[in-house]
């Protein structure tokens, strides 16, 4: 099997994830790729920082030409984040021959026209996925996926930090301090957060998303942008109270070969699926000429979400360069080690229709108890007919178990008039 | 520029939405493949019959030797649908070197085992986005994006009928005989409803997903599966005094190394996103062991949603023909033609603090609708205080107007306090 050499710039937060997941799902990858794809080098500021991931120490560098001058590396990742050195160190790799992977939203927004023309002229790829909604693949839908659509309009939740802050405001009554806070102590906001509560970690990426959607570039200080500093409880509460919730919106549309392209915290409708988006959660609401609306949502930062998206761009370069992505791939071997059981248990609603008279109850869930289904709640729906609706929401259960309890109950005729519906419950 | 020719298996309501949207974005097209796209041959079954879609008739043919013999011809898009001859066909493209593209649901759930080996075999790509979740990138996403992932769970709502049914059900109090009735006229339903309506349909989309996400193929009639038949609105509403929407869910897992598989209409809690997925929308939510929880959702059927993917993945099988994806192609040039206006209008909601006395609404709505700001609706808060808040929404109207009449609102300081807060308010 041929190997392919990776160079990393930067073993922080998400550098750590990419070394995480190669080590913890290598057979996959291993698998999908077709080749051995093993770390050549580490760049890091400080080699005797302890460190929480285990490898081998040789792998680490302060010499950055260590990896950018290293004829055995075929493909750099730069997470180091920041304009400068990481603009430099891409340059650099591109123009020695290495395909780039990147996760630096900053570089990408500012530079993406020249680094993908700089790319182009030294016939390597340049990838950046990770760097506008972590784990979730935005950019190669809209760049790829969608590529037989005009795109119309992009409106999303992009920032997880004030989204996270704007939550707590939302469901706890939280003032804007108090959230911002509790986003601080949870790790979701910097000591110094201003980067995101004031839009500019949003303009970064509606920049991103805004170039590949409508192939021009904004520069991210040309973009209207206002933050949510300014958002009280009570405009929560009033929006509320009129059906909205309020998020901070980046939407870039395309109006008659107009793009309006702003950043802002908005009023958006409770049942548009973009207000059911909470906490640290980002989303990304698209409009394609054919595609209609399309919705991609998960998280949008931390080390493992963004490190599966830096996977996945090194995994997408791997295949161009052997132009082998079989779809016969998509069988991994793991998949015969796994046993099918159906559904095997869940927890269950139980609608029962009973005789509306002292001590049903008891019987049923003395009956139920038998065959070790544990009630969670139960709610006794109506009443003064002959018989009414019982509803049972029951623990987790073998789905034989249940079976065997229900046909049991079905036997109390005296009490039990139908077993009128079973439906699954998830919880989450 | 290379030509790259396709024979189309089928006109009907996909097929039609390939045809429409090659010709609505064929300069986006051409641009990102690099090469001419051109439609060489159509099979149907009636040449005679009366279509919508403007083409030459020239390639209508009701010979699939005149497709699939055709040495011209790289790429076969089959969108028949159902087994027979779909299946027949398929390999028949494939042993005579061609590429293929599908929708098909039921021959890719049915045989994607022996159809990935002969694509194998035969040093062909086999591709078929549209076949789960219609303009939804789901099956990319899983297979390639993720691929760094271990996929531990997959849950979904994958069929547009069933949800559109139990969404009247849930918001308009309708019995599932009204609803299944509306979904007919809105041909959201078949006249004959069975396999969309007992799950059928749901089960080979499932067992499509549960192969591609999991590397192993189950067999669409071993998925235990219940339809929503059986669903009353009673249910609906006891569900929902719960805290619940009722949803038919499509459910993979791998619970320590076993798969739990099935499809049941189930109960999932209200602040869930997928609990926000109403009408005829798709969304499939997933979770991978580093990207965490993923949802992505859109319109799983239709003409121009399907024939995206469907274009989607043409366009795909061309990258790898020619392996040609270089970044800067998703710089097209028509984002040239784009003008950048920022902000320039919308809806918008303003609280102002006002004094509570007669006569100060008009005073405002007087100022306001001088600068041809119209207002939607107003809504006063609070009362007794000196200062109490008013909120307006306004129609669109440019933000410069909008800033101009505020700063005269906030010249009237013998009636208005404060301009407390301006949000935008999106609608959809």
């Amino acid at each position: 099997m041929d190997i392919i050499r990776i160079g990393l710039l930067g073993l922080g937060n998400v550098g750590s994830g990419v070394m995480n997941i190669l080590r913890q799902n290598i057979n996959k990858i291993r698998e999908y790729a077709g080749v051995h794809i093993e770390i050549e080098k580490v760049l890091v500021r400080d080699i005797n920082k302890p460190r929480d991931i285990v490898f081998d120490e040789q792998l680490l560098t302060t010499n950055p030409q260590d990896i950018l001058d290293n004829p055995d590396i075929d493909i750099v990742v730069e997470l180091i984040g920041g304009i400068e050195p990481a603009f430099s160190y891409i340059k650099q790799a591109m123009v020695n021959g290495k395909h780039v992977v990147t996760a630096n939203k900053a570089v990408i927004a500012t530079y993406c026209k020249e680094l993908f023309e700089l790319a182009d002229k030294n016939n390597v790829e340049i990838r950046f996925e990770g760097s506008v909604g972590g784990g979730i693949p935005l950019i190669d839908t809209i760049t790829n996926k969608l590529a037989g659509n005009q795109i119309d309009e992009l409106v999303g939740i992009i920032n997880g930090t004030t989204n996270y802050i704007l939550s707590r405001m939302s469901r706890e009554g939280m003032s804007f301090e108090a959230a911002l806070k509790k986003a601080q102590q949870k790790g979701y906001a910097e000591a110094d957060p201003s980067s995101d509560i004031e839009g500019q970690d949003a303009i970064y990426k509606l920049a991103i998303l805004a170039a590949i959607s409508f192939g021009l570039h904004v520069s991210p200080q040309d973009i209207p942008c206002e933050g949510i500093t300014r958002i009280s409880e009570h405009e929560i509460r009033y929006a509320e109270e009129i059906g909205y919730a309020v998020k901070l919106l980046a939407t870039a549309r395309n109006r008659d070969g107009k793009l309006e392209i702003h950043v802002h915290p908005s009023l958006i409708p409770n049942h548009h699926p973009l207000a059911a988006v909470h906490d640290e959660f980002n989303a990304l609401f698209i409009k394609g000429n054919a595609v209609g609306e399309l919705m991609l949502y998960g998280k949008g930062a931390g080390s493992m979400p963004t490190g599966s998206a830096v996977i996945g761009d090194i995994l997408d370069i791997i295949k161009m360069m052997r132009q082998s992505a079989k779809t016969g791939s998509s069988f991994v071997s793991n998949g015969e080690k796994l046993k099918v059981v159906g559904e095997e248990s869940g927890s269950y609603y139980i609608r029962l229709q009973v005789v509306d008279k002292p001590g049903v109850l008891g019987i049923i869930t003395t009956t139920l108890g038998k065959h070790d289904i544990s009630i969670a709640s139960v709610a006794q729906q109506g009443m003064g007919q002959e018989l009414v609706p019982v509803i049972f929401i029951t623990h987790e259960v073998e789905r034989e178990k249940l079976d065997r309890g229900l046909d049991e109950i079905r036997k109390l005729s005296h009490v039990v008039g139908e077993v009128a519906c079973i439906l699954r419950v998830e919880s989450y």
